[in-house]
């Protein structure tokens, strides 16, 4: 049976955590291949599955068995109300399926996504791409991995010669699709080599950190998107920031227009 | 080593290929993580590199040593001035890296494609998804397959159900860009779930073909982008039609604008 605990434990001791999310992976894998019933959420295009609610609250309920006095912020449980305010207790910030709209049409880019904060500081990272059985990890201070290959950020810094990655998200009103739209147009103006749209922010945010791609920008992001890919990207050596940042990321942050979203902790 | 006569053998027999292809793929797929030198054709973003030429020379020695009379159109072949014109003899049509921008990138969305035709009519395809060992096969009559596995296109007929799929293409003009981008505003205001970009047409075009997205449309396809993939998608039950198509394919066809690529038996 999945434990997650044992993301926890063997992340701790450095060993091989593969074998222990296979068979939460298995779940979605399993799934991927079955009819779904979908319900939307904030948009027709905010997708969610029965697969998202079981694989989370799986998550969930083995983590608090083991940790009765840790926090989670997770994407269906906030859909559903609760609360999304990051405190100093150790906290779980869990997306069971990254990429539900892949993952109802099968298209295989789907991950799973669990972070772990204690004082507001991102501790470690755990992604795991459900088809193609790789499994990222980060831990702050001691590097990032793609299964046992160890991750190293794009040494680009010309954006003429950055492949950048981006997500469209949920918001599909007239204003944002223009603003959106005309943020890539931009990009490719300034000569970007091209700007790939893959349906998952954490799997494009594991292309960053494993050099693949050399940039990626997103409003809209929540933080459970980007919890564990936070740690991971670090730990390959590179930068996550909001849109006042330096360097490339300055000059994708100049070239576009901000999208307005809301803050997780506002809703 | 690698002998491309296995693939046009074994496909007629209908024993499993992936072993033949490997050693191609290998050399891919070791390329894929070695710095490259990288040279520009049309555009700045129409890149090239020495494995694309290698890949490409090797395919097409190998299948002239079998095949003395058969004719091949070749995308850098056709780059370097050879003509581009299907005729009734048996002609080879091949792409050696689909996805040369994601290949100079490292980033793992590449493949090799290679479509046969006689009489002008496409006989078989066969694609290989170079860093997850998938190879998708087609032969006219006879099914579509990744690795073992049938294909089925998805049966999803309602745009506003729809996961599209479409590529940038190497054509930059501020015209071109605003074009682009317009017609996948437009999808989406006619609420297709998503729209993904992911570097790769003839990878695109298999996702297609195993029904994990519904629709892919573009401008500016070379032939050896499509051959191979053609085959395979009307062996796996779908259409490859122009924007003059039917259903769905009319639908976007009515709600995008055309993007004028000259044709390439016309350069």
């Amino acid at each position: 049976k999945y434990n997650s605990l044992n993301i926890y434990r063997i992340l701790i001791s450095g060993k091989d955590p593969v074998q222990e999310v296979c068979e939460l992976a298995c779940i979605i894998k399993k799934a991927l291949t079955e009819e779904k019933r979908v319900s939307t959420k904030t948009s027709a295009a905010d997708l969610v599955t029965e697969t998202d609610h079981l694989v989370e609250d799986l998550i969930i309920s083995e983590l608090r068995k083991k940790f009765p006095s840790h926090r989670f912020i997770a994407e269906e449980s906030t859909a559903a109300g609760e609360k999304c305010v990051l405190t100093d207790s150790p906290t779980w910030i869990i997306d069971p399926i990254d990429g539900t709209c892949n993952f109802v049409h099968r298209f295989p880019t789907v991950a799973v996504s669990i972070g772990f904060a204690v004082n507001k500081e991102l501790e470690f990272g755990v992604i795991y791409h459900c088809t193609e059985e790789r499994l990222y990890t980060g831990r702050r201070g001691q590097g990032a991995f793609c299964n046992k290959q160890r991750l190293r950020v794009s040494k680009e810094t010309d954006l003429s010669k950055a492949l950048v990655l981006t997500e469209i998200g949920p918001k599909r009103d007239p204003d944002t699709l223009k603003l959106f739209f005309s943020n890539m147009e931009k990009l490719l103006h300034a000569k970007a080599h091209g700007v790939r749209v893959i349906g998952s922010s954490t799997l494009a945010l594991c292309h960053l950190a494993s050099g693949a791609a050399d940039a990626y920008y997103q409003f809209g992001l929540h933080c459970w998107d980007l919890a564990a890919a936070t740690v991971i990207i670090r730990e390959a050596g590179g930068i996550v920031i909001d849109t006042s940042g330096e360097e490339m990321a300055m000059l994708i942050a100049q070239a576009i227009q901000t999208i307005n979203y809301g803050r997780d902790d506002e809703k």
